[in-house]
């Protein structure tokens, strides 16, 4: 167990922890106290049809959403809607490899399990049931990661999700994605103390993790973004002082073990397992009324991977978000991103379904 | 001086060393005895107006000109020109780090000194001139960072060349080349192995040339190029063989400070040097013919960086190459990619200047 201030109340704002027992694993393995962090925003109706699930990507947390995503201005609107992030599995505030300990002792660290896509799925689909007692969604969104569990919950759960909005992400995620992610782990793992994922603070694996923000520099963001130094909209002055002032300081907070869990997860997304590895006939299997939201200058799920998918899924449309960010527009600090994403989540909550 | 059998004639065939005495830098310092590696096709005409140069990119040499670029069926024919292919210094062939001894003992491994592309392209003109006695260009052609010393070359050297062809490859390198270019580097330098440039064998740096070779994997080629397996073209039966049979030894053969040496020079290439930051009256001095030749899929030179280019330089046309590999389409094995090379070189060589 490491004591790690960055997932606490302090940066993550309230939020609570519930447990929901044993989750075996798909991989083998089991959790045998599967806690997970969620916030919610809003309240659940009595019909409990008034729910919106996010589910969160690579390193993120529902803080994000919180603080960008979700507000009475915005379509993720807590007056109407009982929002409900759930912080994933290796998040840091969920049950994670450094915070192992009690029931989950011997999954610490490098005992952790691998996780997968769709233990995620099954975790929140039985907090959601067992807690609040939801049993339908009438939206499930969420960016990057958050989207490949939205298409994993859309496939394996077709009759819960009335409507399904995957953003910068994709459903059966593609080799070229699959080795951005595995450099942004080798960045980590080769830190001399990563030790194996024995390490006993995260300061020790500091060197992995900014080198690890640095290949997040390089695909993240589009060459346009660096090209016409967005960041200095965000008040730095030099492209130097945007990653040591932002980019490292995010990911340096965190725990090594906890992106690792997350990113083995992030590189085998994929709805076709279901399917016997037929793409179509899983996606053929979603009745959710779904926007597909690529982000048009994302290199980690370009526009081009999220068409053929979007063309599989029946009841469908393609929404495409523009961002010169790239796929780390999810951030949300271009002033145009937002009001893209609630002007398509609007019309999407706006059809009957 | 360490040993490499990679810098041999058994890898790169026949060459020849030719030293053009000290070579004073752009950043300070000088190379007290400055031997290029030259490889030479063809026969220099009594007019001597029929010679193309070659400067070479990063981790390449003239081999990879000699096996596919250069031949009777190609447009840079041996039996009509004379082509001079010069190693860039920090080729590995060239003076190097790593090989730097008698008199250049003093500037051996981390004591070698930072060579701009712009040192590069004085000293090819200083060989040329001096060692063959030529005075103009019939083309200077090269791909990526041989792209960066073509442009160079026009810019410094107008009345010198007739023809140019940059090849995948920009005058201004752009803030997001460079910070990936710094992602390799980073991946080298953080071998322990590697001890700040004082190793005794590459070999101990093994695992920082792998890692580079993996970020070379995921911007070198395009996302398309792994999505359709395009390595199966080249006999492997997977993305891993294709990495551990391919990319790996290509790099691990390799010195790392010469891969430093040069990606220091990459970072940097800049023809506005000249002109006090003016990029376009640095490219307003260009008088060659010169056909801009990025590849359509290339990530770290996009098409998109090289037609603002193209369009400040008075005699030149864009003409795109068209190859899923993206960067590395220069290896040439797509089938497709050396008929366009030699369409695109042939059409600029009969142009009369």
């Amino acid at each position: 167990m490491i004591e790690n201030p960055y997932y606490t109340d302090e940066f993550h704002g309230d939020y609570e922890l519930i447990g929901i027992g044993q989750l075996d694993l798909e991989e083998g393995g089991s959790i045998p106290d599967c806690q997970l962090a969620v916030a919610t925003f809003g309240v659940l109706n009595e019909a409990k049809d008034n729910a919106i699930l996010i589910p969160t990507w690579y390193s993120g947390t529902h803080q994000i959403w919180r603080d960008v995503y979700i507000g009475p201005d915005h379509a993720l609107n807590p007056e109407k809607y009982f929002i409900v992030c759930i912080d994933q599995i290796g998040s840091g505030l969920s049950v994670s490899p450094h915070n192992a300990a009690g029931a989950n002792a011997g999954i610490a660290m490098s005992k952790f399990p691998h996780v997968r896509i769709g233990d995620n799925v099954v975790a929140q689909e039985r907090l959601l049931r067992e807690h609040f007692g939801i049993e339908r969604l009438a939206l499930v969104t969420g960016g990057s990661m958050g989207a490949q569990q939205t298409y994993e919950w859309a496939v394996r759960f077709p009759d819960k999700v009335l409507r399904a909005a995957p953003i910068a992400g994709t459903a059966q995620n593609t080799p070229g994605d699959f080795l951005i992610a595995e450099a942004m782990r080798e960045a980590i793992q080769s830190s001399p103390g990563w030790n194996g994922g024995e390490y006993t603070s995260n300061e020790q694996v500091v060197d992995g993790l900014i080198r690890q923000a640095h290949i997040w520099a390089i695909v993240g963001f589009s060459t346009e973004f660096w090209k016409h130094e967005v960041w200095r909209a965000m008040e730095f002055d030099s492209k130097e002082a945007f990653l040591s002032g932002f980019l490292e300081p995010y990911f340096t907070a965190m725990d090594p073990n906890a992106l690792l869990t997350q990113s083995w997860a992030w590189q085998r997304g994929d709805v076709a397992r279901h399917t016997g590895g037929d793409l179509a006939a899983a996606l053929g299997r979603i009745t959710a009324k779904t926007f597909v939201m690529p982000i048009d200058e994302d290199q980690l799920f370009p526009v081009r991977d999220c068409v053929p998918e979007q063309e599989l899924i029946k009841n469908s449309e393609l929404r495409v978000v523009e961002d010169t960010l790239g796929h780390l527009g999810l951030f949300g600090v271009s002033p145009t991103y937002m009001p893209q994403i609630d002007r398509h989540l609007g019309d999407l909550l706006d059809i009957e379904v």
